[in-house]
């Protein structure tokens, strides 16, 4: 039996303190509901880090032993530490898979990732509808999803989503108010997997939601590393292949 | 001066016979209306073939003057012969580009390039809207469009649209029922560019639309032939570079 | 404990019975040199199906059972059946996985998925060495496999190789004489994976070679099918969604 | 006529000041090497910036003027200021071509719009061929370009080159000692385009050569801006676009 794939759910965990609204929707904190849902999939070993941490929880040893990283964040970007971002990034191209979840969109890291800003367009309704549509079907990240799936209240993210053609593009939605956008995209920086993934207002019920669950645990398990070879740089002389 | 780019626009031309409502919109038939806004542009040099010309105007000769072909058809996809496909298909990856046009989605031409069936959801109402968004806003087929733009009436087409990754997704589209499609994609075979447009429902005046115009005169200028190497194959000895 | 993914070994099986030294390397054929390497990892359920069989070997039945297909054919590509190949097309569109190796690039099935020619350049030599760099270090395909592997001696094949851009280049191979070639590439087409794999000539034991009975092994895992959406397509009224 | 495309040549400017050996080749410097090939083309307007300039030559008027930067630097990248890195991040995202000659690829702003290390494997040999080849044929990067041409002499870069999955491929080359490099690879960034190719070691005549100096030419008019909609980001009120 393969060992389980070691998940560390990241959270900014501020809004739940600072905003009752959040709190009572999430009153564990956001990333409580999505570890919770995480854990009863027995190939998954879950834990949780946030903001207020030491090292905003994500020690070298914490990440040494993290296959797969979510991050949620959203009204603190800024107090991210750029040294916890460049570890979290080597950690990335040495092959540790990352979900950006939402409000991430404008997180350091993913930014740094992408090499973009990441900017789009948004809004908050008290009642408007976002539709799903998967665009890639075959995709790990939609196993046991239907062709389309409706989340009755999100903020609205419209296009244009500045980030580099996506290597996939998996769910795309649309909004009451007739914005598009890509709402769950593949990349691969080094030997990592990256998917963006794009509801979770803090406001919402959204990550109660059983398909944005489903997508997440998914994307877990395809973001997960495979034992490919670590990259070797730097000078080779002539005929270096064959004096192993 | 450069030559000016040769472009054909094929058109199936039975909807206009047949519909008066269609005839009404295009007297001329819908190649006419596309046609001559791309005669207003002094870099392109425009004819037009149609599906009961002989050869369906696809001779060999009207091919090798062909730089870029558009292509719309729908009720007689059927009826295209075999070998003039082959013969389209051949071109292309010899250079030409092709820009095939809304209900050409399911043309024999199409999907040969593609691999897959280019299948979708669709609806026709007399008043649902279509808005087109950009999605890569530094690309040529874009140039002198803004950010989206609407059309107010169309027929829906929706995900999943079962054709390959694309290389670019230029717009999508969101539709008054909530659908999403992505309506201009790019793609590479051969030596030859492919664009994909989906506006241009025959009852609705969409080849009126300026927006929509300019997108497939941009889209000409981009899929214009490069003199780009022609591809050799076959037996190569050992050396042959350096026998030359 | 998940289902065994069920891989069906596809072989021409004609080089073996016409060619003495084809049948020295390979004294069961090319197949089962193969499906014996895939028999021994306990969660792939190994078949075979040959040309010559009634139908190819490739039933309905056989292939509704079949996740994964490779496929190696040559000298009677031509022998194929249409029938049989759009069997094949329809079944990688709904899902299956499919790994083409070797001279299988002139297939019909893979010039179907792929819409080109899917020509090369190519030489055999008797002492020509082959090495395959990875370009995609941290892909499934290339688990557990160094940044770059020989086999000692392979026939050349040479860009360019007409095929579309791919969605990921895993390994480029360089030969002997300089030629250079995209030797491991994926594609999807509609709900199905694609990995074409270049090494594989008849007169050499390539497949008794770990590191590439061990892509193919990999490659077998990566193409499986997810349990994505089936596509839905056709008529959809408005506000289907809000009626299930 | 269209207006000019005005490309600067950008150039770090201290190995030709420090070592007889490439002064010797490059008397005036690499950057009047590309400059003076490239002002022999009526529809480019060449200018040349280098890092000892004020703000690198990079002001924010320069870079306003500029469609298409393009980069050399190697010896002295950490001395190029963070400031005018960001500055000339900003001025990709937003449009402005850029190409990233050889050892640039270790360069602050390639990496920036990488998200990646941009590592790869080096070896300098007096005598040590490159062979390129084409492998995207249709491309305007490669018009006029055979389907392959040879560096007699030049540095060897290996794979693993750690960038992300390129748009397109455009170019591949083999070494004397049997390793391979993607060569010509194509991305974008927000509303830029950006080429990286490979060859240029400072010793060698490798600015002088035609084909090289070919490749840069095409280039710089692929990568220079369309006049593509300006993104839109941030707050947008339900129905925005019915108010315009």
């Amino acid at each position: 039996m393969p060992s389980p794939i070691r998940v560390t759910v990241w959270h900014e965990h501020r809004h739940e303190k600072k905003n009752p609204e959040v709190a009572k929707v999430y009153p564990k904190g956001m990333h409580e509901a999505i570890a919770s849902h995480l854990r009863t999939c027995s190939d998954l070993a879950v834990s949780t880090a946030t903001l207020d941490e030491p090292e905003h929880g994500l020690t070298e040893k914490k990440l040494a032993e993290t296959d797969v990283l979510t991050w949620w964040g959203h009204m603190a970007h800024g107090e991210v530490k750029d040294e916890i971002v460049a570890r979290v990034h080597q950690r990335v191209l040495a092959g540790m898979g990352i979900i950006i979840l939402h409000s991430g969109h404008f997180s350091k890291i993913f930014q740094k990732l992408m090499g973009t800003t990441c900017n789009l367009k948004w809004r908050e309704e008290k009642n408007e509808r976002e539709i799903l549509w998967v665009t890639r079907p075959g995709h790990a990240i939609v196993k046991d999803i239907d062709d389309h799936f409706i989340i009755d209240r999100e903020e609205m993210y419209g296009e244009y989503f500045d980030i580099p053609e996506p290597m996939e593009t998996v769910l795309i939605s649309s909004f009451g108010g007739g914005e598009v956008f890509r709402s769950g995209v593949t990349f691969t920086r080094g030997n990592g997997k990256i998917f963006y993934f794009r509801p979770g207002h803090e406001t919402f019920p959204t990550y109660h939601n059983k398909n944005v669950l489903k997508v997440i645990e998914n994307a877990a398990r395809w973001a997960a590393p495979s034992a490919g070879p670590v990259a070797k740089f730097g000078h080779y002389p002539l005929n270096w292949m064959d004096k192993k």
